[in-house]
């Protein structure tokens, strides 16, 4: 079957009957709410790219099931050239949405599930590998979109799993029956949950042999029964609820978090992908946050493009384009944002082949890519805010700008340089706005620090992956020390 | 008379017929419209605070012309322990409001005048320093809350005033007559404008002898005929009219920037402080700057308070307060905070009396303070959204809380450790969003940034003032360079 | 008598019989050693200082106790005005030096025993104040170069004193006797300790009951029965004994740290300022490191502007002294050194008196003074380095550009811009390598990071003394949280 | 013939008849100099690891030319694979050695000489591609030692060459023979110089018309006649010539610069690879910094991995190893160090070939991963300092510990946890010294800012290559302003 466009997979959310929930009301039809569509827009974009000639070869893939042809954001990963084709593909739907696009934690998902079902299985002889293929089989099939859940609510973040006074603040198993399991609990901040066919749900942390039942990995279409979602508010949200989408700064795309609350989903055991095996959370977690913080090596890097761009224009529209603090600004922000890029792709070529075929990326590299996401788009969205000036946080209304009255005094004494009309001025003072304080600074700041697991996490697995005792020993020999040989 | 209250100086606002627009509609009351009432709250607070008894030695003074207590805002500083008043002043307001309280330009501004147009007087025989001490002695009489409105729109950055396409771009005199001027243009960002009973107009740079109608200075009524206020926009600006207070995060202050249209305005001639003096117009510039580069280390040394203290409440709430790397980043904050505390007691300790007898801060200490200050609360943010995790950009709304059906979910999944209720906890997410992302980061980034000039004003200045020959002769002495002595 | 000048002073060092060890061999005359030397010529700059008339006001005192005139060095600080002072002064003589002066050290333990050994006997009865005055007036009327010793060895840092398997790693008394007390010990990185009269020693932490004979406070003559010193080497140490000064940078001034080695050394009561009373240990740390973090906002911001002025003239020898990223890093330099010396005046003006009388610093901004210094010095050096080029560390030697056959090509080769000659450009280059990575470099780097206690000290007392449940509170009542009031 | 091993060619260097002056002397057998042979030593390590089995597929390759098995070094790139290889090898060369093993700018000069001789021959119908391919197979067959010469004095920088008041600033053609080329002038920085079998120039910047006899490249035997050789000095350098290597820090290896003066040296024809083609210039200087810049990315990762090391064990021999914030500091070390690594793979496997089959590594990521190394080197230098104590910069020296009398206090009391002797924690910290402020430094600190081209020069470059055009559009397409499609 062919693979699906923007046009048709918009078309195919509406068939799903999800339980939505947004500013204290129950959403109807959550494709065409205003504050929401424009996340379907971006996500979107994720299928129309797969049609778009300059990007063929990027966003399609052959897929090693089946040998057709793919979704890219389907694919289980066969070589590093894949993982560094991940990369830039995602640094161009960064570019082309400005936002978060939302599809990369459930390619993510899938990758880790498909070593991940395997090595249990090697283990423990069971069957989640050939489940999971064929749900994968599934899901490139019919070019579905896969969220990926993964954090719980964690309540008091001192206590495991099993000693929260509310058993409940991570998703476990409540019942185990003949036909599937039953589970219970949430999963917050989930990207793109509302536009989304089905949802693959992972365990978020290691978990020990006490908390058993929390070691649980599934995939439900996104409208099962007992499913609910409660919709994230970000800043500047209601903007999108104005006449006029110039206060909007992105006037298309924008990112999605929600909140899922499993009130007792019932999931038959053909989707169930690890049910008790905790042994194996604390690989698939590493697993999945080392492909995770990979992609923020191009998604990143590709939304920083856009911010290096709006705040190259507004230097030229202010007239201020040719000042040495102005380009030598503009020329950190690149430099940063190829730092990011440049770690993303350096984990992809250090990748490796695992036992089920998948490749990985290099988890060191991954969490050192991750962990300057965590800063230099903070520093790029500074050096921006310094570019533009003030108007990014002053500037009136569209509506003024538009008003019969006041409208003239806004066009004259808002105007910078003479060639350029003070509407576009404006606008680019907006997208400035939207990602360093509104909309989009939810994606390229708070998702970057904690999309993908929050700084502390990857000092953690970084501390823990380096070979000290080399790094000492190297020390040793050049000093001296005679016991090092 | 005694000094006003909160409430007196909300209800002398009432009586002011201010012509203001605000998303496309003029707003027949201003001081009661949700968009504007948090930041008039948080200019009262600088009446309220005079009343104090905490605070009566640092929110009031003695008058130098009357020998009246007066509300220190209103005061001319005669003293270094003045100027260091003033810095703690601010910082208590800043972390009692949590934003900005938009009082100070207004106060550097009759700082910066009363030494200025003594100096003019003393050089041309002029009468400025006569009228400008009646209009403060009226104004410290009345305890008015006097506006100083700097910044010009400036259209293309790369041309002098007089060269722009358009000559209003800079604020100039059009007319001179007998009874006085009559000056058309506009000022852009103006901090708490329609806030307040009493206009300080001056130029935004060094003028040369061609740009001499631009050099001009003046206090008018803030309802003034032919003065329109335009309301700027600000991050999240609109939740201040949603149903319910909580998602504002600071659910009473707020900040204010609006732009002035000044349609062919008439100034009577003992209102006018400066006409066409142009070689004075760089000391008012470097003088007014310098005050209010001191007052950063302030007020924004206040604001951060609020943040540390938030983010610190969010890591208890959390279960995390104990964790080293939370501990850690806690102290970094406050390092930076203080930094720039130090920098502004430093500015005020090295201060120096002027020939009318003003106390001027130390002027390359008060840059170098702005210069920490553009750069260390967008790392206090940073720090502060890392530790308080995704939540921030991803709650549901306040209205989802209070949901007769799904409400329950979010209390309970939402929850944090056992004590301390839900609501707590999201309403400091919203508080730390608000700082960072929402309404309050327009105070805290972008007029730290932006605010008494843009960094490169403070490096222009620095490499201005610093005495390198002297270092460089320190540098040949030590180095045995022979003609060095 | 009159105070002494540099020349007086080092005379005075020849009648004492220091018992020194330097390179494996005792040194008879260390005063007049090439290594030592230049250490000796920084210490006497600051007797000179006394006598220059344009820094009188900041080189001398009125004493409190006698109303002689004296050498601040040994003055009791009366007020924040005197806090001051001394941090000017402290950045004067870095700039003259362009290293380590070596006597803050016992300047600050002065200040501390004043009121510390006041606290002591009013606490417990003791004699210690009227025993430290009597030893301060000795000091004050023969205008004595103390040093202070604070650092012990420390072992294993993971036991305290008492717990280590040697416990002389802790210096502490041995015996008790009717006339006075044994010790035995050392003290290491002592600061001009191969150059006073007097060994002020103070403990080094906090000490607890079971560890307190380590409580210990007193002063020795240097040249004490028992008391050897052997010579800390520094990078570069020996081209002072090569023929040439060129290559040494700072031609004449260096700076020292020595270790000193207490074997059973007796001390009279009368010169013992604390005797196990551990209770007191805690307050005499902090105090004394509070005052030493200030000093490093003066001499730090002093040498660092030799450095700022070294990297100005290279800029200008090569000819670059116009591009607009070299006047940036200058500009960037002056900032970050300007922001400690901030942060040093902040401290002294936020000064408050104690029950003795003498003026401490605050101790919040000093620490955070310090914890600056541990990093701007650091950032400071690497953009010499960058302005300066690779031949800091590449030029060829002294002795090859007098060589009569070769001389020529590098007088040739190593030319910048005409009007200089090489040789004030090499010597600049070599002032610069001698800062950043030469002898100088232990006081503008090492000093800087482990002096008055290394960043992790500094950190521990912000968090200490920061009041985190006041800014939780502002948060609390900004947030709308009830039970804030 | 087989590859030679680190002592066969150190004998062939004995053969060399080189001019050397150090210290003033001329220098009859530099290979034996104390000063020089750690730099030897370093280089040779370069041919022994071809023989490690380890290392043998990193420190090997074969010949595109000859098909033989060749040392790395000698090789011309093919593939990605080999680009990446070269920064695996280069990072294990610095983590044994510790320093600048001098052998990459030969590497870097020869692979960008392959791509510019061809091209250069492809426009103009020369020969020098044919004469640098048989000089190539000699180097190959010969196991030679190339030394790159780039970079000349300059004089006064803001004069293009042939403007200088001295024309010999930039090394020029002074005459063009039947036979060959007579050159003149000087090159400085030059690593490795002393030590190399051949030396190959290159011209230091673009040149113009005007500048032609400035483009030249041509290699010579480092023996030929004219060639001086003046030796660098570095910080430390003279504790090679005293007894006991303990001091040194690093006991065996380090880096070497050294200026070259061509005092009308003749060049055969056939060794001539650019006489006068100032067109290629540009393309020339881009590639081989291009090359050069992503050695560092291996190199000072590896020197990095050894700091690290040595910061580890300080750590355990001061018994804090466990403490929260030392543990925090060694993660951050990593961080930076593998964010240099990821560049340099970054660059590498997004390297492509050339017309001549040469690889060439991505010119915008190099630059990035160059630019990198101007700034963490120096962060981890400082915070090894950090984590190292004072020890450093003021432990005794070696004689001292060795000394009969004093040695034992010595022992005593630089001990740090009971079972490490004292001796190898004095060890540890000369190698920190060593790094950060002693002879390593120049080869960690001064070369990671110089080496490869100043930070400017990197850039300038970024800010060339960057599409700022495509990314203006992509701003423009999101904030809906028409003209953008």
């Amino acid at each position: 079957m062919p693979i699906k466009t923007g046009k048709d997979y918009i078309e195919s959310l509406h068939n799903r009957k999800v339980k939505v929930y947004l500013f204290g009301e129950e959403i109807s039809n959550p494709v065409e709410h205003p504050i929401i569509r424009p996340s379907v827009n971006a996500a979107a974009m994720t299928y129309d790219i797969a049609h778009d000639p300059n990007y063929h070869d990027l966003a399609t893939a052959r897929s090693h099931i089946t040998g057709e042809k793919i979704n890219r954001f389907n694919h289980i990963h066969q070589s590093t050239e894949d993982l560094i084709k991940k990369v830039k593909l995602l640094r161009v739907l960064g570019q082309k949405t400005g936002t978060c696009f939302q599809r990369c934690v459930g390619w993510d998902a899938i990758n880790t599930l498909s070593s991940i079902t395997y090595e249990i299985d090697q283990k423990f002889g069971k069957q989640y590998y050939e489940r999971f293929m064929n749900f994968l089989r599934y899901v490139q099939e019919n070019d579905l979109f896969c969220c990926g859940a993964m954090t719980d609510p964690k309540g008091d973040r001192s206590l495991s799993p099993g000693l929260q006074p509310d058993p409940d603040l991570y998703l476990r198993i409540v019942e185990k029956r003949e036909d599937g399991i039953v589970v219970r609990g949430a999963k917050v901040h989930i990207t793109g949950a509302v536009n989304s066919h089905e949802i693959i749900v992972m365990p978020t942390r290691a978990m020990t042999e006490k908390d058993k039942s929390y070691a649980v990995s599934f995939a439900v279409p996104s409208d099962t029964e007992g499913i609910i979602y409660v919709y994230g508010r970000q800043s500047c949200d209601t903007r999108k609820l104005e006449e006029g989408k110039m206060d909007l700064g992105n006037v298309k795309y924008s990112g999605q978090e929600a909140m899922i609350i499993f009130d007792d989903v019932f999931v038959p055991w053909e989707r169930v992908f690890m049910a008790e095996e905790y042994e194996f959370t604390a690989a698939l977690v590493e697993r999945f946050a080392a492909y995770h913080r990979q992609s923020y090596g191009g998604c990143k890097a590709g939304v920083g493009d856009v911010l290096i761009g709006a705040a190259a224009l507004i230097a030229e529209y202010n007239g201020v384009e040719k000042s040495s603090h102005i380009r030598d600004k503009l020329v950190e922000m690149n430099h940063l944002n190829e730092t990011i890029y440049a770690c993303g792709v350096a984990c992809s070529a250090e990748g490796y082949k695992m036992p089920s075929g998948t490749y990985q990326v290099n988890i060191l590299l991954a969490n050192v890519c991750k962990l300057n996401v965590t800063r230099f788009p903070y520093e790029i969205a500074r050096l921006a805010e310094d570019i533009a000036g003030g108007l990014i946080a002053t500037a009136p209304s569209e509506k003024d700008l538009r008003h019969p009255k006041i409208g003239k005094y806004l066009q004259k004494y808002l105007k910078g340089v003479e060639k350029v009309p003070t509407e576009h001025r404006l606008r680019i003072f907006r997208l400035i706005e939207n990602l360093c304080m509104g909309l989009g600074s939810v994606g390229y700041r708070t998702e970057s620090m904690h999309g993908a697991g929050s700084p502390q996490a990857q000092r953690i697995m970084i501390e823990r992956i380096v070979d000290m005792t080399h790094k000492k020993k190297l020390a040793k020999v050049l000093a001296g020390i005679e016991e090092a040989t």
